[in-house]
């Protein structure tokens, strides 16, 4: 049955939008909640008065039919507690096992087998420091992800490699998750922990309230997010200097400065709306990537082999796939610590924001 | 901390695709494989020798990591497994209250109160038939979500009033999901039962196989797929009859014949490819949307109480809402059967494909 029809991939596409770097202007903001009103208005308008326009009789059934939805609506609000439950039961279950990553990656635990003599290895007379660690593997992690290496620029990257852990969890009031991005000393970035939080307005609805970024103290000329451009003065100025302008732009780090929801109810156009909403939309991609793929994966995503599973997989060499899938499939799991056997390919959707239930 | 940034909604704009009518030409799609590798493979590429430009101290140390991986993804699939259960202990759960949904809404069981004279409630000396159960139950319940509106032609409507029953259920080989439609005897469709089935990838990446639905079996004429155009033959031929035509339309039943995955390795350009890929989100998107918002709340759909609680609360009088926010809280809640409380409002994402996980 499978074989039927080949199956085919369409990376994330959507995910092409540039860094939402420039936040729109107040008023262009605020007036997104008139422009969506109307829309809602008139989805709202129609049903508003459905239970007036019913015979009585309809009517009775119809508030018996409620009853029965609160008591499904009861029902479910225990599904939800019980998935957050298991959800919990299980990140704690991975919480050695982040421990030693972070231990091995950061220096702070060799593993058996490594030679004492790691200098040889690692440098030639000395013209390099000794690798402590897996170096650069956050950066290397993310940067196979197509979603965030599309955020991550060249520029970035000298700063990224600081990188020494990136959690998550579960805030509770208001509702959400928030990331921890761990730095080691570094000459770009005084913070030593960026935390990225999305509120989410309710448990069980997709809404996102809003996501806040914690401020980047950035050492002085060091602000990735920034470019400093310099110009000569225009001709017969009396000026002779190079005039200095700093200019935002696409970095990483404007993850931590993401869309802001408008405060008030002004005029925006559609066009306006619907950039916003991309903008969002791409922000809370980016981080349920980071969320769902990288933090449970990033070992797969450093080898590159998270990339092979998901995309890769069965492209290129259709011949040989259809004779090794019937005889490979159970071999394949765990073999010499292999996580991801090659999977067949279909549509990848642009969104994996409930991998985890929300 | 709530009331400092005034929350707004952004309803579903990416919904509004037109539904996807139009099947790419074969050779379009079959190249999208090709057009894809090029990108997969630039990813790839930089990433598939990762392993041997390691020094061989931190390779020992990213070898010990995959085996830590391998503990992961051990335990991260007998998480998947217990998610599955727990979201089949509830789907039992419901059962009885949708069995009660149905024969109440297509008057297999009268509800208590209902009074024996129907007929003059319902019908001015008996122009009209007895209203049985809730007429137009289900097609008013869809009818009130946005994207499922946006399907909904009004030619449809005559033929979607004939809905008894929606019902999902998980299917396991290959794994995914499918929708049942089920519909009262009807002039329009042979079947008693439209199905449309998802086949998705993997348990726990957001991958589509593909999508398949049932071949409608119209009755002669009723097919509301097609268009009949008549035309005048050109002038000077000799016929003189009405040239009869027949024109694929814009229908919601176009939701069984969903765009199909590429059988073959051709060519296709990236805009082809970027169309097919948002067709295919839209219509899993509106399989969703019926699976996670329409089959458990479709009595908060009919009465309209769903479209408020998800998109319309707070917006027109911020005032009010303010001063209520703190005190109704606890009480809102299944008071006199209220379902959906008021809720602040965000950005309403689009997918919502994992609201149940997969």
């Amino acid at each position: 049955m499978d074989g039927e029809n080949e199956p085919y991939v369409i990376s994330d596409l959507n995910a092409s939008l540039p860094a939402a770097a420039a936040a729109l202007s107040a008023e262009d903001r605020a007036g997104l909640v008139n422009a969506l009103k109307d829309k809602l208005q008139s989805l709202a308008g129609q049903h508003a008065d459905v239970l007036e326009t019913l015979s009585p009789n309809v009517r009775k059934r119809v508030e018996f039919l409620r009853g029965i939805q609160s008591q499904h609506d009861e029902i479910e609000a225990k599904f939800f507690e019980e998935r957050v439950a298991l959800e919990a039961k299980y990140q704690k279950l991975y919480e050695p096992l982040y421990t030693k990553r972070y231990e091995i990656v950061n220096g702070e635990v060799e593993v058996d087998g490594v030679s004492d003599e790691q200098t040889s290895d690692d440098t030639a007379e000395g013209k390099e420091p000794v690798a402590k660690g897996v170096p650069e593997f956050w950066l290397t992690a993310m940067k196979t992800n197509e979603v965030l290496s599309e955020e991550i620029q060249e520029r970035d990257e000298a700063a990224l490699k600081y990188l020494k852990d990136i959690k998550w969890s579960r805030i509770e009031d208001p509702k959400g998750f928030k990331l921890d991005f761990f730095f080691d000393t570094n000459p770009f970035i005084k913070n030593s922990v960026l935390t990225k939080t999305y509120h989410m307005v309710d448990e069980d609805d997709l809404i996102l309230e809003k996501a806040i970024g914690t401020e980047i103290e950035w050492y002085p000329g060091k602000n990735l997010t920034q470019k400093i451009l310099k110009k000569k003065p225009k001709k017969g100025s009396k000026n002779t200097k190079l005039i200095t302008k700093t200019e935002d732009c696409e970095s990483f780090f404007n993850f931590f400065d993401p869309p802001q929801v408008p405060e008030d109810d002004e005029d925006i156009d559609e066009d306006t709306a619907e950039e916003l909403q991309g903008q969002m939309e791409h922000d809370y991609d980016i981080g349920t990537t980071i969320r769902d793929k990288i933090i449970p994966h990033a070992v797969s995503w450093f080898t590159g082999e998270a990339v092979q599973g998901e995309d890769f997989a069965n492209l290129g060499d259709d011949e040989d796939d259809d004779d090794k899938d019937d005889d490979d499939e159970e071999e394949d799991e765990d073999e010499e610590g292999e996580s991801k056997p090659a999977r067949k390919l279909g549509l990848q959707l642009t969104s994996n924001m409930f991998r985890y239930g929300n």
